[in-house]
């Protein structure tokens, strides 16, 4: 998965027909230090995200495992919000370190 | 997903037989300000897509999962033909205060 | 499905016993203006791809949705012979304007 | 697969029924000398892995195919603890030759 | 398929119980001229491949399609060992013109 923060939505009328009701999401990549990247996808929203959020993004057929995504042509779904990343403080020393 | 534009279409008689019918389109990627990238991909059509118009493309697995494109050896389908973008207004400042 | 041209064959005695019969091109892949880049890949062939020609490629999992390729362990795919491409005169100027 | 280090922990409680009890860690990528790349993963974790551990990582479907994985919405999963790497003597005599 | 050449084994006691047995080779990536690429990934062997042999690597859900590899929680797989690569003459003046 990777990191990402919602930063806005598609909107979308004329689609496949399994995709009517989804919710495109725009998501931002995010480096360690929560800073937006310039790559994005557009993702299906499986858990209620909203603007602003970090989330988790899983990409491929994975995307397609979560019981409103299931056999829809998707290949990005949100399936997590992110409360709080845990970094190991010998990891931020190092990092640190090499600054 | 990511945002592309279609800008051709790729004629091809000699194919796998699965793709008699299909429609093999150029779609540029295209960033958030809707600006063309250099990187292309052909996708197949399922949703009626013409040039010119700003569409979601799904890659791998998931571009079989439409009616259309089920079993078919196609990594790419465009699924959604897209009306508008919502970016917050929040994200538009931020970005234009770091340019 | 990315563009390519078929540039050689790789000759293998000892590989996964599916894999009999099974011819490997050496394809590299193409920009809009049919200028080889330096990526290339190596894919089986399903449409009887000759040297020279210009193909579609299909990865991942949809690669083995031929006849002949179902089931094996490979990753990309031959599965068109492309004839021509039509890029709208409109994207033409504008390519023409940026440059 | 690819060679990465456990950096931490990413926490989330609103997530996918299915991710109910997944621990997903932060995966730096490494290169042949383990030194840290900036690229990095979100997996979940199948073999007990802890911070500083070096681990392999498998991406796509296949990140589905451990017991606890099975159907989850995931794309990386932790599937190996890393004991030692042999490379070999010819091998490294090449790498400082060039170096 | 992408080019590769095996350079090293990797050591793991503890993995997903699937993978008892699996060989786990390092495989740097080769270009057309079997010039090593600092890309690397680490690979199940499925035809009996040892260091210093060229061979095709098949990834994602395609590595799964062997018979020592099926169903197991691997993206990466040897499934060829490489004789010979053929490029046309015409490509390799093509080539030699271009540097």
């Amino acid at each position: 998965m990777f990191l990402g923060k919602v930063i806005g939505t598609v909107w979308s009328t004329k689609k496949d027909e399994k995709l009517v009701g989804a919710k495109f999401l725009i998501v931002r990549k995010l480096d360690l230090d929560l800073n937006e990247k310039s790559d994005f996808v557009i993702a299906v929203d499986s858990v209620g995200a909203g603007e602003g959020e970090v989330v988790l993004v899983a990409t491929g057929s994975s995307s397609r495992q979560t019981h409103f995504t299931q056999d829809k042509p998707i290949d990005a779904v949100i399936m997590a919000i992110v409360d709080k990343l845990d970094i190991s403080i010998k990891q931020l020393l190092e990092d640190n370190a090499d600054a």
